[in-house]
This record gives structure tokens, sequence and C-alpha cells, in this order.
């Protein structure tokens, strides 16, 4: 039998010889942390590398993410579905062992990390999902929800300040069940990081509440085994401190910074082979390291038991074990896309003047009774994103069966957390800021986007229609530049209908996220056909023609620039000049339609086209043109009512007519 | 003579009648702040109403800028050019009193804040240049920069993740002169914190090397004074942590969230006025209140004192005091023109093939030298981002006569950081990370356009063309979403000569800040007559005409993708297709230009048109139109090495040619 550090050297020479193979990548973090690794993986971690997605499997996050051969090799040596083949391809084109380990690519990679920090909060939302989870279908007998989080972090994680939003948070929702270990190396690419981080994190952690387990020697199995074993039953989640050497095991590189990112070279690899005793040639394991390792049996046992238990839970709680199923599934209840229709047509026919952040609210109140999977929550302007409806209930501490978090002022931190939610299933996280703090998220809603994650970001008070606020929170490019960020459809609705339809997509869309984008202001109903109702779902459509469809230009608007533009219709009908209006809720979507229908909404002969927005102008180019025009906002707004903005900056239905009657 | 209380209730009587009169604003902040305020105002802040600019006057900041009113009073009652009409104009359109303070509009504001935790971050900066400003100008018996910097912060502001970056990066540099005052009122918008608010936040300070003074009751004008007078002669930053009572006077929403961010309404007003014994019509302000915040005589002899110390430093010192004057008034040294342009030439004529990155790391080289008041630094990337030259010298907690900061992994908080340097005077800051994490210094990096700051911001990695770290790493849409940002031009350069253009123009641009985006890997050095090395500043110029200028099309490109777009041409001149190139390293300065210089550059009868750029293609749609074609990415990238991911994403030179020939 192989000793701990026999196994864990197994992880130090995949590191080296991979990271030297490819070129490139980052031996340090791997080789320090392997002996943490291996205790972790071979006695705590409860999980089946023959399943990687079964449901009570215990969550594994690697923020530290740029030390991607520390989890491929656990996920080999354990026997999840990564051959060695694929270690010897570290790095290269369509392999499965990416720069960052990458949840879409890599079987057992619970979520994409390497944006520093976001990691933890990703596991902050997992282990918040399981404690949701947990409360709402475990039942006396029954834990069929009781699984434990692992994150591994390093400095860097550390000093992010997401780590502050998401560690303040796990600390006042008490996840007990989150347990961080620190790689605290001393060394972050600059050098020794007592020049910029002299933290005492320890008691950074105490202040958010944590459970801290101070000064385990990261290189002894027994002093590791004990701070895990420390950390099982707490109220409060926990940091481990745990000393280690960056590069561990290379003699001359070792607790340097030149380990870190960069391969060791040919002769300190041999070097480092020889000192850590392991002969075996580049991505050999020899049978009896692979034997220490090998999860399979293990994991095949605990899963079964766990289905033993679903199975008798099943019996006693037959609806709950159904909606359970359904829920981590990702599964839509049955019904929900007729009776959204319903909601839909009924909006149409009674036509509600309201503000879209309020018809939002409504159609949360609409869905949400559907849809138990929803958990919603606003980075503390609950009362201004309108995102608690009538069945929400505060997430506290002692009561989890709720589906409401007030995340604090904690705009990346929600962000990041709703994509942990998301991944770890059984949940449609939904969370809300206003659209210009979008800024503040707005790496996290990239990760939604890459990861990719079903999460809904509701964005409020978005333009200068927010108001005497003024610029600082005012948008102007965010709606351009969230639409930019690739697989992350933006929905501006004009209505309440649209409103209405753009939550139905967001939640319809069970493989990525969607940018929920609302009004302060009150918008004007617009009168549609069935067929145009069934239309904003393709993202644009035509919302007026002229009689017999005979038009000299189009009109194009989002949000509350519809209106305008209706408006500015009417006044160039007056002036005997023929306007089609198109609504664009979604640009994103839209483009995703068959060129058929797009042509079918902008016609390539009619170069006439102005588009109306209340934001940059420059991003509707792409609609109309070099021939075209744009009435928008290409600077900071100012300080006013709202009315007074939308004056002084021009975009009036006025304005609108005027310009596009100037097109020649 | 008035009490204290007195005084402080001019503040409340003005916060709740300016509020009330807009419709609009946050009374409960300043209403509880107040007693504060008029303590650290009337004893302790040295500044001068007169005079604004005053180079040595202490620093205040309000980073809970919501509670605007509170600094609109202190304005206008201690003396500032601040009438009381335009209290009463609090939010209208043209008033200098903007719903959240901005610098721009107001005299004695010093920055801008409304995005919470940004302000103290921004304080951290203003002391941090204090320190560096002190160890470089001072002198025996002259301590001509001495000054205090205190910034007001409230709950939003803790729980924000840029708290902990600035606080942390402040208490390992030991800021001594700076003071944080937290309006410890525990009420966040959502209602009382407790439910999503627990840190212990001494502690946390504490954790961070920070004096902490606790349990100081906020409307104790008494126990104020002596936490502001403990805070003096710290060598560790210092937390006040001052319990108040949220909109404290108002008897029945004082302590409720109700008074936060909304009017108290007529009748409550009328029961405060009562209560706090302010019997004075709205926006009458007796005169012995004025009188007893009056701060102009003592303001112009606190800066009067000093223009005795500084004359006296001239004179022992001349070339310091002249160095000093130059730096505070931000003029750049004689001669920076000229040798810049200089260097330029002798870039152009020698042709260096290198790395943007290492090409901006030579401009630095070559001018750093001749700007003392460059402040550099980098978020944990030194090494990669290259912004270390050989002037270099790293602050440090107790060696401040340096120029390099090393920020740790803190992006959101460096670049706010770096507006606060810019703020105070003095300094040119640069930041520097990886391209795709200006996502998380986002709003900061909209901060330096809206304040604005002259600050200057360094990308490198600047595309798939990092390379095996993957599309984590790699950004797709920031070179579009940086550029749509108002005053903010971005920069791309294509060789080392546009990397020196591009820098010097950053440098040269006082009144706001740049992007400088820097490839990873080499790019080619292009050939180029001196005037079109002049009109590289215009942001976009004809890189390559065929001979006398007949052209069939227009290849545009920026970046590491000009040499593609030039190999392009030379692959269209061989199939007989006559190509003009157009290198565009800045799309925003290209668009300042007069319309004539934009006509001679891409001329309105020329429709064939090809953008080429290693990111979203929508974006160039504004040059090309519907007629061009765009060869780019809109997709995220992915983990391989570089020309790999060239070739896999198609961004060659042959598919830029076929893409031209296509055109119709």
């Amino acid at each position: 039998m192989p000793s701990r550090t026999e196994l864990a050297n197994a992880i130090r020479a995949l590191a080296m010889d991979a990271v030297e193979t490819a070129k490139s990548g980052h031996p340090g973090m791997p080789m320090g942390m392997a002996d943490i690794a291996e205790v972790l993986w071979n006695d705590f971690l409860r999980h089946n590398p023959a399943n990687p997605k079964w449901a009570n499997r215990d969550r594994f996050v690697l923020s530290n993410g740029h030390g991607s051969m520390l989890i491929y090799a656990l996920l080999h040596l354990s026997g999840y579905d990564l051959p060695i083949d694929e270690l010897k391809r570290f790095r290269q084109l369509h392999s499965k062992t990416a720069g960052h380990p990458e949840a879409s690519e890599t079987p057992g990679v619970e979520t994409t990390t390497g944006p520093l920090g976001q990691g933890l909060a990703n596991a902050v939302g997992m282990a918040l999902a399981e404690k949701v989870l947990a409360a709402r279908f475990n039942r006396e007998g029954f834990r069929v929800v009781d699984h434990a989080t692992y994150v591994f972090l390093g400095d860097g994680c550390l000093m992010e300040g997401i780590s502050h939003e998401a560690a303040s948070l796990a600390g006042t929702l008490k996840l007990g069940k989150l347990t961080a270990i620190w790689d605290d190396n001393g060394i972050s690419i600059d050098g020794e990081v007592h020049g910029w981080f002299t933290d005492d994190t320890p008691a950074r952690f105490e202040a958010y509440g944590w459970n801290v387990i101070r000064g385990v020697d990261g290189h002894d199995p027994a002093a590791i085994a004990a701070a895990l074993a420390g950390s099982r039953g707490s109220d409060r989640p926990t940091l481990i401190c745990a000393r280690t050497i960056i590069g561990y095991g290379a003699p001359n590189k070792q607790g340097k910074e030149a380990c870190h990112g960069a391969p060791l070279g040919k002769d300190e690899i041999a070097i480092t082979r020889d000192r850590i005793g392991w002969p075996h040639a580049p991505f050999v394991v020899p049978p009896e390291i692979y034997a220490g390792w090998d999860a399979r049996t293990r994991g095949a046992e605990l899963e079964s038991a766990w289905d033993a238990v679903f199975a008798r839970y099943r019996a006693a709680h037959p609806d709950l074990a159904a909606e359970f199923e359904r829920r981590l599934a990702g599964d839509l209840p049955e019904g929900f896309a007729a009776a959204a229709d319903a909601w839909i047509g009924k909006l149409q026919a009674e036509g509600p003047v309201v503000a879209s952040r309020k018809a939002s609210q409504m159609a949360l109140d609409a869905f949400g009774p559907l849809l138990p999977e929803l958990i919603g929550g606003s980075a503390d302007l609950a009362g201004s994103n309108l995102t608690i409806w009538k069945g929400s209930k505060d997430v506290n501490s002692d009561d989890a069966s709720a589906n409401y978090v007030h995340y604090g002022v904690r705009e990346f931190g929600m962000s990041a957390i709703a994509n942990g939610l998301a991944l770890h299933g059984g949940f449609i996280p939904y969370d809300a800021t206003f659209l210009v703090f979008s800024d503040y998220a707005r790496n996290a809603v990239r990760m939604s986007a890459l990861i990719p994650t079903h999460a809904i970001h509701v964005y409020t008070h978005d333009s200068i229609g927010l108001g005497e606020d003024g610029p600082t929170h005012q948008p102007v490019e965010h709606l351009a530049s969230l639409r930019y960020i690739p697989n992350n459809p933006v929905w501006r609705p004009c209505d309440a209908v649209e409103s209405a339809v753009a939550w139905k997509a967001a939640i319809e869309r069970r493989d990525g996220p969607s940018c929920l984008v609302f009004s302060r202001q009150n918008l004007a109903h617009q009168a549609r056909t069935a067929d145009q109702v069934a239309d904003i779902a393709r993202g644009g459509y035509v919302l007026s023609d002229p009689p017999e469809a005979k038009f000299d230009l189009i009109l194009i608007g989002t949000g509350s620039e519809v209106e305008v533009a209706m408006q500015a219709m009417r006044i160039l009908a007056d002036r005997g000049i023929a306007a089609r209006v198109v609504s664009m809720p979604s640009t994103n979507v839209f483009d995703m339609q068959p060129v058929e229908y797009r042509e079918g909404v902008l016609p390539s002969w009619c170069r006439k086209r102005v588009a109306v927005e209340a934001g940059v102008t420059d991003f509707w180019r792409k609609y109309v043109g070099l021939d075209g025009t744009v009435v928008g906002l290409d600077r900071f707004g100012a300080s006013a009512p709202a009315d007074a903005l939308y004056r002084y900056f021009g975009i009036t239905a006025d304005h609108v007519a005027d310009a596009a009657a100037a097109l020649r």
C-alpha cells in the first residue's frame, strides 16, 4: 500500500509533466496543495466518479483555478472519465483539460474557475443551495439532501473583494456545510505577499462568524485530516488555514514565485523526481498508486446507499420525490408554458400601464407559484427592483425553507452565488440590482454565460429614466455592453406584455443565463394581434405597419423608447411619411432568427432606418447601417427629473420624427 | 453662540427641506451624520472655502454619496461658493446640487460618489498620494505636504467587496493620515441589516491592521471629538465606529428605512422642526448659525500660514518648489512632447518587433525619467503587464519615496485608488491587469471617465492571443465595451510605434482617462512616413495604399490584426484587387476628428470595407455598415496556443482576403 505522500506525489508528477509538455501552466499550486487534496479526496469527499452528476455528491470547487492540473490529476486518478491521454494534451485545442477548469468541458468539474474569488462565491451558492434544498425536501428519517461543499482558495482569492462579499454572507447565513481550505503559501504572482497582503485572515473570517481552524501544516496528512474532521458538524462555515510551500518537492523552485505560473524545466523536474522518489516516466502512474486513488467502488457504494434511501423516500413521499427529481433534472413543471402564455394573453387584453419593473413583479406573481425552484434576491434594492413577489419568503440562518435571499450590497458576490445556486441544481436563481451596477457584477455575468448557468439577472432603472439620482446611477453603455457578452440574451421589454414574455424566455432557457432589463418609470401599453404577441419571443417584430404594409422607413425601438417610436410614427404619418415600427426587446434573440424572418422585419430594400434607445448609439449601426440614423445618448446623463432629461437629451418623438424625415 | 446641536440641526433642516422640495433624495443619512459632520468640519477639517483647490487642504470624501445633502449643506454653511438657491434646486437640471455629489459640478466636492465603496477607495488613493508626495517634497523644517483624509461611509460601503480591497491595502501601507467614519445605523435599503450583514466590522478592520475606535456615540459631540482626536498621530489608518440613528430628529421615521431614500413628507417635517427646535422656514438659516459655521476666516488663515511656509520652502529649495507647483497644477514638464516625439521617431526608424506590452514598457522606460508624477502599479501581474520600468521603486509602508504600488489581486480597488491618486493632484497614476479583468474594475473605469480623472488603465493580454489560459482569460467583448464608456478613449496599438503614441496621448490627456490595450504576443513593425507617424495620434489613419491611392476596398484593423490586414492586402493584390489598409488604434479618438479627416481615411464612396479585430464583430458595423463585413469572434475563446486559436477561429489573412473578395 503506497504512503499518503506517494499518493500525493502522483499529483505532483502529473502536474509538472503536463505543464512541461504544454510548455504552459501553473505547477506550483498543485504541487503545494497535493497533500491536502489527497486527504480530502481519499478520506472525506463523498462522490462517485462514475456519475459526476449524482445529486447528493459533495461539491468540490477549485477557486484558485490556475492550478487546474490539481483537479485534472484528481479526476483522472480517482476514476473519472478523464484518460491519461487528455492530461497529455493539457491546454491544447479540443482537449478536456483546458487551461483553467471548465464545467462544460470536463466531467467532474463543478464550475469554471480562474477569475479569482468567484469559485469561493460559487461554492457559497452551492452550500446555500444545499441548505435551502434540504429544508424543502428532507423529512423525518430521510436526509436526501445532505452533502458538504469544499473549496480550495489561494491568497489571490482572498485579496479579491468578492471574497469579502461571499464570506460575509456565508457567515450571516451560517452555511455550516461549507469548508474552505486556504492555500497559505505566502506567494502570489508578484512575489512574497507581505508587501501587499498583510491581513490577519483568520481574524478576518472570525469577524464574518466563521469557524476558523488555524495553523494547519498543509503537508502533514494527519493535521489535514484532523482539520477536515473539525469542520464537520459546525453550524458555521469553516476556514482551514493550511500553511503550504508552493511547488513543494521541487528543490530549487519551491517556495518561490518561479514555480507559480511557468514550467519547472527539464532539469528541475528531473531533480524533483529524484527528491520526491518518483522514478516513473512522465504520465506513467504505477498500478498500486492508481489503486490507492481509485474511488469508483466506494463511490458506487455511496450512491447506491443514497439510492436506497431515496427509494424509501419515494415510497413515503411520492410527490416530494417526483418534485425533487424534476427540479434536479432542471425540467420545468408540466403546463408552465401554457400557463405563461395564458398570462401573457391576459396582459395583452387588459393592457396595464405600469413600469416594466412592476410588470416584472407581476410576472413573478403569475409564474412564481408554478416554480418552487425560483430563488430570488436583490443587492439591497428589493423594494426598488421589485423582486419580492407574494410567495417570497426570506432565507435566514435558522430557517432556510424559503426562496428569497437578501444579498446585501454585494452585487458581484450575489451574481457569483447565483451561479453556484444554478450549478448545484434544483434552482433557477434570479438576482437584481440597478442596471448601472451590473458593472460591479460584470465578470460574474460573463461567467454565467461562459459556464453556462441558468441564472436570470434582473436590472431595473435602465436609463436616464431613473431621473434625479444622476449620472452615477444612469446606465448609458450598459445595454450594449451586456449584449456583447456571448451567450447572454438581453431583454429590454417595452410594456407589461413584453416583460412577461421576457421572463418566460429566461425561465425556459435552461442552458444559459438571461439579463432582464426594466424601467423605473411607467410605460405605455402597446396594441398587438395574437401573431404579434407570439413574435415577441423572436426578439424583434413588427409592432406597427401602415395600411397594406407600405412604408418609407423603419423605426426601431426598445423598452421605454418603443412608445417614443410609436409617437414619432404618428407625427410622420401626419407629414405624409409612412413608417414601420419594429419593437426589438432582445437584439440577441432576434439575431438568432432565420434570415427569412429577419428579412421580413427589416427588409434589405429599406435603408431608411432610425433606431431609438436611451443609450450609446453606435451599437445600433448593425441595424441601421451607414445610411440610417440613431437617436440615443453618447455622453453621461445628468441629475434631473426623467421627463426633463428626455427632453434635454432630445430623446423625443419630435426628434425621432425629424431625424427620420431628414434621411435621404 | 449656538450649541453644537443647533449647528447640526441646520444640516438636518436643509437636508429634509431640499429633499422635500425636490421630491427626491435621501434625508436619513444627512440627519443621522449631522452631529459627526459638525464636529469634523468645525473643529478638525483644515480647509479654505475660498480656495477649494488649496494644495494642502484636508480631503473629505462622502463615500455614502446618496447622502449628498450632507455635503451640500456643509459646503453652503461653511462658506463655499454654493448659494442657498442651489440647494433649493437640489437634483434639478444644471444645478450645482446633483443627486449624488459630483466633483466636476460642485466646488469643494473632492470626488464623485454614489456607487458604494468607491469613495473609500478614492480616499485611500488620496491618503496614499499624501504619503508619497510628502516623502518626495517634504524637507527638514518644511512639511509642505501634511494633511489628513477623512471619509464617511455606511453599511453599504462596508458590504461592497471594494471596501475589503481598499481597506486591506490601506492597512498594509500604513496610511496613518486616513480616517474613516462608519455611520453605524444598522439600516440599509432592505431594512435592518442584521438579516444580511452581521460582520464584526471593528474586528475585521483590526485584521487589516487599522486603528479601530469602537462604540462612539455619533450624536455626542464630545465623544466624536475625542474619537477624531484619537485618530491623529496614528501610524495606521483609523476606523471610527459611530453609532447613529438614521433620520435622527424625525420622531416617526428615525431609525427606520422609511427615511433612507424618500422625502419625509410635510407632516413629519413639521413635527421634526418642532422636535429639534428649528422654527425657521425652509432654506432659512439664522445669521448666528451661519456665523457658527463660517470657515472662511479660519480657512484663509490656514492657507496663508501654509503659503508662508511654502515661501520659505521656495527660498530654501527653489527647484523642489517649482516642481511641486508644476505637479500640483498638472502641467507636464517642458519638453515632454518633443522628447516623446523623438522617441517615437526613433522607434519608427528602428522598427523593433516586440509584444505591445513590451513596447509599453519601453515607452515607460523612455518617458518615465521625464515624469516623476507617474505612479504605476498592477493587480499582482507586474511581470506580465510589464508595468515596472527601470525607474520604478516600490511603495512600502515605511518608505513612500517611490512610484510603484503592488496593488495585490485587487482590480476594482486598484482603479478606484488610482482615481483617488489622480484627484489628489501631483500624480498621473497608471494601473494594470489583464484586459479580461477590466471587468472586475469596470465601474471604477467608468468613474474615471465620469469624474473625470487623469488615470491611465493598462490592459495586456488583449485577445485570444493570450493562448492557453483559455476563455476565462480571453477578452472578446471587452474592447467594444470599454470603447462605449463615454469620455474613455481606448487605444489598441499595432506595434511599438503606435504603443508609444498611445502612451503619449494618454499622458497628455490631462482632463480624462485612457485605456491602453496591449498584446501578449509579438507584433510586426509597420512602415510609415513621417506624416503617417503624425496621424497615429488621430486615432485612425491610412497605413497603406496601393499606387496612386486607387483602391477597390478598405481593410480596417487594430492591434495584432493590423498585420493580418496587411497580409490580406498583399494576398488581394496578388489577385488583382487593390486594398487600402487603415490602422485604427483608437476608434474613440478617430471619431473626434473633423469630418474631412475621417472622410479622407474612410471615403463615403467606398462601401466595400472589411474590419478585422479579434473580438465581437458588431461593434465594427459603425465603420463597415451593412455592405461591409467583419472578421472577428462572436463567441468565447478556447484554451490552446495562440496560433492554433487564430487559425481555428479564422482570424487569418486568407480569411480576411476571401471575405473582402466576396463583397459585392
